[in-house]
């Protein structure tokens, strides 16, 4: 890894690792338990994961009300518990009252669904994995091309296992995570793993209205999205495209820098001053 | 502004502009409508927000049912709608559904609490804020180092409205948004309005244990924030405690560039088989 970058100190290999495991879809999908089937061999697994679906959840936590925790069962290395919050807030409640101690990774997914681009901001997989980063834990969300309960998670499950493998054996940077898509294709399809930065994009024709049977309108959120760059060769959206694996660096400090010198040029006085003349 | 950065198109100067305020404490917060005394004299007001508390909402969106929009009122040139969802979710519909065009401004908040250094992750306040600079809009959002409902907002209006007035003047680099947070001291006593970055830091005793009547823990979510560099002078935590407002540029692009030269050496395939031995 280059100079100048200042890893996470990661034991994994001197003991058997624990592994933390949640997700977003909730503690029974599908997704969940092919991450559990990928990682399994690595170590020791913990998975506290949300009671139900937890969609679009970014990385939002619960002030509103308590959190509780369910014991589920234990299998051979794997334990697996049920809390009613956010993906965050299994990942928060489970380090600090389930293992109360660091695991030596986070991992997070697989979603059904992508998280690519500028999908990151709002994805709850992603919200659990930035959790782990913020707790200076290597972690990684992994997101599957495929929204169907019972989709085929055959090659998810084969490129997470050796993305969390590579990552348990090197670690990441502090204040850096991974955000991995995978294509909806056979094995032997996929191209290659590919290092990539997020695609800029956003979505359209966002709400699809309805009216409830007392003549009042609702909304549905749906909408497609629309990626800004698509000439670009160096984004997810492009390795996607392409029948790479995607693995895009997710970094926990969210400063504009390039935008520092410019800002700090600012006059704020006279600029009120100016309104309101 | 520097060279190489691109300015968002800003014709607020040339018409009466629309401001699209929201928050995440709900429409009947106080901050809210101290946030709609401060930027009001600047154009046309839209405020969709929460029908109720939305605080540590993150990004998050709502997938799982149906969005509602209810009208309060208009008031000269200020008209109020509540929503059943987040703040990313008023964002969403308010430009979607009610204003049906890209207003000129959006701001949120303003949160009764801090939502500096790390925080931001959390915020439903920069939620909301991430959603308008993601649409291509400026936006801002403004925190309140007071937790209390009650609080006085004057010192965080004053700040508001200045630092509103020059954005809607000077505009902000596309893919960058603001998150301003205001001490809770008197306006006198402020020492200016500081560009910084994000600090980095964590929470700890995050969760406070009780027992239910039937004897079943549950989890109250709760915690100290540490901020993990306190010798920097170039942060917002450190403006804050020394009484300026900060200001910290936040970008919807989260890839952590520097990691990518090193990321790119990995080689997912050898470390597998070894993880396999």
């Amino acid at each position: 890894m280059p100079e100048g970058i200042t890893f996470q100190n990661n034991k994994a290999l001197e003991n058997r690792p624990t592994i933390f495991v949640t997700n977003d879809d909730g503690v029974e999908a599908k997704g969940l338990h092919s991450l559990i089937e990928a990682v399994k061999h690595l170590g020791e697994i913990i998975v506290v994961a949300p009671e139900d679906a937890q969609s679009g959840m970014s990385q939002a936590i619960t002030v509103k009300y308590p959190l509780w925790i369910r014991k589920i069962k234990t299998d051979d290395n794997v334990t697996i518990y049920a809390c009613n919050g956010t993906p965050a807030d299994c990942v928060k409640i489970g380090i600090s009252q389930v293992l109360k101690k660091q695991p030596d990774m986070v991992v997070a997914g697989i979603n059904h669904g992508s998280n690519s681009a500028t999908s990151v901001l709002y994805s709850g997989t992603m919200g659990a994995a930035l959790e782990g980063c913020i707790n200076e834990i290597p972690s990684i969300g992994f997101s599957f091309l495929n929204y169907e309960a019972d989709a085929n998670f055959q090659t998810p499950i084969e490129n997470a296992r050796k993305i969390a493998s590579a990552i348990l054996k090197e670690s990441l940077p502090l204040g850096t995570c991974l955000n991995v898509n995978i294509p909806d294709v056979p094995p032997h399809a996929i191209k290659g793993i590919r290092i990539c930065r997020q695609s800029m994009g956003f979505w359209h024709k966002e709400f699809e209205q309805r009216t409830d049977p007392r003549g009042r309108n609702y909304y549905w959120m749906t909408g497609e999205f629309l990626n800004a760059e698509p000439e670009a060769n160096d984004t997810d959206e492009w390795a996607l495209e392409n029948n790479y694996v995607s693995v895009v660096p997710i970094q926990i400090d969210m400063t504009a820098y390039q935008t520092l010198p410019g800002l700090k040029k600012i006059d704020f006085e006279s600029a009120y001053k100016f309104q309101q003349t």
